[in-house]
């Protein structure tokens, strides 16, 4: 087996966006600008905005947050996603996710105009994804895919297996890998006899949220393991495979934490840059 | 093995239909309208384009056939798309694919308005169909969840497999599918050894457009079998399955025609009935 080291790509990929915004400066451009937008304390949220931030002052990109209170009305938040629509400075908008209740997060992210919608959860762009038009490609499943790419890992005639149908992750890379030409099969709770499904797996993608749920004899000898899930419990980090017991069966096996993790930043600034691109040198905006 | 007889359930719905028309005509409202736009002189299309505007009549709905050349351009048939969309006597407009080499579908879509777009290919639908939040959903895989439904069959927990994954109906009904809480896999051209997959569905649905690329030995014993696929050959209609061969094998299965066919007409008229009321009722129009 070996290690899909998402970290060492990732900081690869930051490091050549560092250099591009390096260039747009140094020619009297202003740098691509990341809105993050979080609502209330959940303390989970305010560490990935964090990151997301930190990852952003490092590539030289204006990053900007926005806090807002827990108990926000839809339409206070709606202002603040409007005037963010309008800011010059801002390339990207990202509501941070789950939203607090009473917060439907599908009229928010509606509102986020198509070309700044840098998480790609927008209806248009999620419409697009899935009719396999260009558009922004949701973060996490985007990642996945270059890294398989980057180690030549095959996906055409696969079969590939997601486990969980989230938007945020399942569903999405389920369209991703299927425009690659895999077979793909989307399991979720509702699945019986799980195993039957994932012991076929030729890629496996698991993306359920739920401590060491996939176990070594869930998987066939040299599948690919791609683990997008993560918890913790007590303290601990875990993902949704059993990574240490499934290091010997598997050809090629994502750790947790360091391997989609970091490629879901790094895509983040990625589609921050391409709608800085569009912006700055097409002048395009979209209603 | 018996049949899904879509025939007589889509007759079922046109029916209702037309007693709800009939009810608000009464009542002094203008009746539903649908404009069906055709470039080119396909044979194939322009029976459809006839099937379905006779359908629009016998309900009692106002039918607008716009006819248009094979070498319009673009902007040409934007205009055209432009007009209807403002039309306040049209609540669905269906531009019949394929186009003509050289017009996009995709931007053709994308410019009809959204709550007029009763085939639910523009983007804002098909993303609101894969994310899981109500708007137009195609009429081929909404007419096959419904016959599905109407004989009681179950899908939560099933197989189900989908061979083909156009934007019309493989894709589409994957999402329908999974919604239903199946466990889904969608096979394609790119597939290798479709048959393994095939043989294990408890649902299969095969939208090839291929005759009888679904054989007899393809299928398990007591599956459930939905054709979608239509191919002419010497004049003759086929279906993508071996529907004689496999009736003694299947536990259900839909013939062709007298399947699905019927049920995405019922449908694109019970989409045209949904904007109508919003348009009429509730006065939703959108930009």
């Amino acid at each position: 087996m070996a290690v899909l080291d998402g970290q060492t790509l990732a900081k690869k990929i930051r490091a050549n966006i560092k250099d591009e915004i390096k260039k747009f400066v140094d020619m009297g451009k202003r740098p691509p600008g990341l809105a993050v937008v979080l609502v209330g304390e959940d303390p989970a949220s305010q560490l990935y905005v964090s990151m997301k931030e930190k990852a952003c002052k490092q590539v030289g990109m204006y990053s900007k947050k926005v806090l807002l209170p827990q108990d926000i009305s839809e339409s206070e938040l709606l202002d603040n996603i409007h005037d963010l629509n309008e800011d010059p400075n801002i390339d990207g908008i990202l509501v941070q996710l789950p939203l607090p209740r009473g917060l439907n997060e599908h009229v928010i992210n509606e509102n986020i105009k198509t070309d700044k919608d840098v998480d790609g959860f927008s209806p248009v762009n999620f419409g697009k994804l899935h009719l396999g038009i260009s558009g922004f490609e949701p973060c996490t499943p985007k990642g996945i895919i270059r890294l398989l790419k980057e180690y030549g890992i095959k996906i055409e005639g696969k079969n590939a297996v997601v486990v969980g149908r989230s938007n945020i992750v399942g569903k999405p890379i389920a369209a991703l890998l299927l425009r690659e030409n895999a077979t793909v099969t989307i399991c979720h709770s509702k699945t019986e006899n799980l195993k039957d499904y994932t012991l076929r797996a030729d890629i496996l993608v698991s993306a359920v949220g739920k401590a060491h749920i996939i176990k070594s004899d869930m998987i066939k000898e040299g599948a690919v393991v791609v683990d997008a899930g993560t918890t913790k419990v007590e303290g601990k980090l875990y993902g949704d495979c059993d990574y240490e017991n499934m290091l010997a069966k598997a050809s090629w096996i994502t750790p947790v934490p360091g391997g989609v993790g970091p490629m879901t930043i790094a895509m983040l600034l990625e589609n921050t840059m391409e709608a800085y691109k569009k912006h700055v040198f097409e002048n395009i905006n979209s209603k």
